[in-house]
């Protein structure tokens, strides 16, 4: 491998942008149902964010003609970093461009690159501070998300995904692996579990976006209000704990079925031997530490991610043993995967 | 003592009505605020209840030139128990009219007496059930109230008012005492540490009116959003954990100085041979479990009482030793007490 | 129906008793994991209870060649009710007899009854009080379960055993019906949700008891302790919220396969004009409010009973409809259900 | 100004030594009671843990005949970092030494200084990794302290401590002030609110550890298990929200009357352009977002700090107005102040 030039410094993941069909109807599930602040809306698209968040916004719901992920947005240290962040995937040979400030509101010039494993990654270093929201409890609704935490890929190859990452400087936190396979790997930036998950299966595919939460109630009340509405089917998997992060969770799906983890208590990764947590794929608690099964579909089901022209990537099948079929999970894996 | 007639049989303590200076500085607070249920509102009054309330309402707030409470209104087993409540208390020389149906809303006919503490006590046996809210997490706010709980009464004789309420059937939960004098008692007729508790004080006036909420986390949301409106000052003392009772607790005083206990998590009393706990003055934790120093103003400000002609009640001084002189609660005690 | 004589005043249900076959295990899994308070244990018996319990104990585990149901024990409110229980269950033609005061520890006489459903179920108006402990959070483990709140039952025609329990003077507070059949139904004598649940299926056996804890948070700390301990496939089904009586819940099995729910958070019931609440078979969220599907061993798994001689009663298939065969429960119900 | 060397690359805030004048008792509190995880005890000294550190201890309790603070401990990046602290605070004129590694036991050699504000500081870059206990629940006890969160310093001089602190590399958070004076300071190397806080007093002072627990209950449940053992004593002030830091907490003095803090829910401050939140003293929610009182003490009272001598260093009065004087805190500073 011939040397690359240094990577940019990554702060965190910072923000997505979703394609949806409707914005009318994403909306309704991601502002009136889990609660999110609306920072900004233009007709073609909608800024969010959580109640701690002091960046415009933490997704960008954007209307287009097919369910996917237009970015994973990194914010970077500084501008210097966005030169950086060219000329590393251009030694990598990956595509890119420069998008100026404000066409992505609240947010400065951005580079954009289709990455080594084929998302759509951007990166910025500057930001317009919205108003800080955090102490406003009267304004509080639905799951109360804070900010984002991080972003959950399905990548055909775990190790390659690792590799690529580990070359941007990112830590490993936690990992599920046998002797001959890595199914799925936890890496961060900021001192949290992660900002960035893989998990084995077709790709280049967004898995779910994950939002923190202060407390446990506040995604108890997150699903209690779905049943309320009768919402309840946008419940994919959970509430539970789980083993790797030891966070408390639970996943829904949007109306375009894009999956959205609300995610609270997970640990400080910023000391810098902090040790990798290891977990056995047979280890039933892995997925979930009560041992609950995980949902067929939490498995198969992901988001398709667009190039940087607008056009949906092709997806690459499974290049290794599927997790689904080791692991001890409570269910039968279906033939297909 | 002379024999008395059966007393009527008494379910709960339903609702209270206070008068108010403002309807809307009350309606900002109790339902703006707290996030009281509006179950119905007239240019005169508003009727308000908690979210699992199948009875009409649990507040009365009516507007009137003097603060004070109306009146404190237990719902009776059957219109039967109205003709006994009528006997019961003009046994007792006790001053009492009827009202029809409706003139409260929501509510059937009252029996109104002026009981022998000097409080203006109603009774009614039939009710219009209201919407049932209890799974419509999507609209609860502030507090998330569930239901009243109790009444808490300044009386000067505790004593004479436990043998009063004794007479009525209610039982005795827990006790703050010493050798010699009975400082406060709660008693109940619902299976929960009570529905009206004594405190030794100036009287007849109300120390409080308790509503139950289901979890402690929603009494420190309370307390959040009143931070967050800068309407901090409206708590007075709190949160904590009761000794007596157990219960997680926090007051609150309304634009007119009444008293508003959030409470949660009592006990089960239900069972015949239920013991009384007794706690002495001398336990600091009586008050408090964890020893916070009872805020002066708890100790002396009550809200003042109607007859039944709609005039406040003269107040008679404490007959006995106040136990704020005697018990161990981390302040010195006002000359005046 | 020939006029049957009084019933026994129920005060509610108190304690019920397991037939286990190893005491040690049986500890291990009631004391040490779930955290329960061994108030007394003999070389044949564990005598448990939670935090709050007055009453000597919530829970009898006795050794026994069979896992079972040894007894459901009601509370009534004098000893002439042991009398008014005889002469009641005589009438119907059920065989009983008297248990003398202490053979079940730190309770009074028992009056003992196979019931006309088949189950065997105690009557007893005296008990002795052990320590309180409900203020010694230092003491507090596992799931901090507070009393018992319930016993579950399956019973082949779920209308029959309403009526027999209604005859008892229990009142009704939700049911999961249809048109044509009435599937499940709430019933209580104290002022909650229920003392008493009957599920339509096989019977005469045991669904399961049902604890009462504080708050929801005790429920995911004992999920969590499982985990921790390894112990995770105890866990059946669950956390989740109920949509019938609002509960928050999870559902153990313990190691004879006796099913325990951890139960918090649900409501009063007890105005004499308390509304029924009547949930659609086919509305999904009538047994988990976030839509959750619903174990298949939870509807097809029970503890048989044993009769008056300790032997196992027979069991009688279901006599109607079957709910997992109408309601939406997301999963398809096994053929021989 | 002189140029300095490059600061050390500080981590974070990692452990901190307290002198108690009583092992027995100090264990008693801080084990038994507040349930931190004992790595290891020798003769002469306890470390004690949370349950999610990865780090050998967080706080050494050391016998010796006056209660004071021992040191404050600072992770650094590398082993050139200590040799970067050593030229750093000789270039400042602060006295230093070497301590090799092992004398406090599980963590490397030690770069020992007194700092310009007088406190005894102590850097190192290696350390033990005990066992992982993150998710054993079954053995959390307490308060459930996941880490340490800061340390909160008494100096006269707030101004010159936050240039001091900010010359080692440290960000500020949030700050109380008013347009003369800065009254206290939160800075940060980890990416919370703090690792070290100001607080305007008569000094080197110590006066908190602030230790994070993940949710508001464990805070709640600590002051109820200090309630149960008749422990109130120790709870000296809350617990409340925090305006600054949106924290909620509960502070507790030690038998040594040493101050600690249990402290949950800050939030993220790693974006490199994170906005100073700026209280104005007079804003009666910025020491307690409820507007309860501060209590005097809280005030007043602080540890006194160890040279490298091992003796008490003299404490240098306030410099600056005491915020206590102007801040609208609900109580009227005792003239002394």
């Amino acid at each position: 491998m011939t040397e690359l030039p240094p990577p940019p410094d990554i702060v965190r993941s910072a923000y997505a942008e979703l394609i949806v069909t409707s914005l009318a109807d994403a909306r309704h599930f991601w502002v009136d149902l889990l609660g999110f602040v609306l920072t900004e809306e233009t007709p073609a698209a909608l800024y969010l964010r959580g109640y701690d968040e002091l960046t415009h916004h933490n997704l960008v719901l954007r209307a287009g003609p097919v369910a996917a992920l237009g970015c994973l947005a990194y914010r970077v240290r500084s501008a210097a970093d966005l030169d950086r962040a060219e000329a590393f995937y251009r030694a990598l040979g990956c595509p890119s461009d420069r998008v100026r400030a404000g066409v992505t509101r609240g947010v400065g010039e951005h580079v954009r690159v289709q990455d080594p494993l084929g998302f759509p990654v951007s990166f910025f270093a500057s930001v317009t501070h919205p108003q800080r929201l955090q102490q406003r409890y009267d304004l509080r609704r639905g799951a109360e998300v804070a900010r984002l935490d991080h972003f959950n890929l399905c990548v055909p190859d775990v190790t390659a995904a690792c590799r690529q990452y580990a070359s941007l400087g990112f830590g490993l936190s936690e990992t599920i692996e046998d002797g001959q396979t890595l199914y799925a790997a936890w890496m961060f930036r900021k001192q949290t579990v992660h900002d960035v998950a893989f998990t084995g299966g077709a790709g280049p595919r967004l898995h779910h976006l994950g939002f923190f939460a202060h407390e446990a109630h506040s995604v108890l009340r997150l699903c209690d209000i779905l049943g309320s509405r009768g919402a309840q089917d946008h419940i994919e998997r959970g509430p539970g704990r789980h083993g790797v992060s030891n966070a408390f969770y639970v996943y829904l799906r949007d109306p375009d079925g894009h999956r959205v983890e609300v995610y609270t208590s997970d640990y400080y990764t910023g000391d810098p031997d902090h040790p990798v947590l290891r977990w056995s794929v047979r280890d039933p608690r892995r997925r979930d530490f009560w041992g609950n099964a995980v949902i067929p579909s939490w498995y198969s089901d992901a988001s398709v991610v667009l190039d940087l022209d607008g056009k949906v990537r092709p997806v690459v099948e499974l290049a290794q043993t599927a997790e689904v079929s080791v692991g001890a999970d409570g269910f039968t894996a279906p033939a297909s995967e």
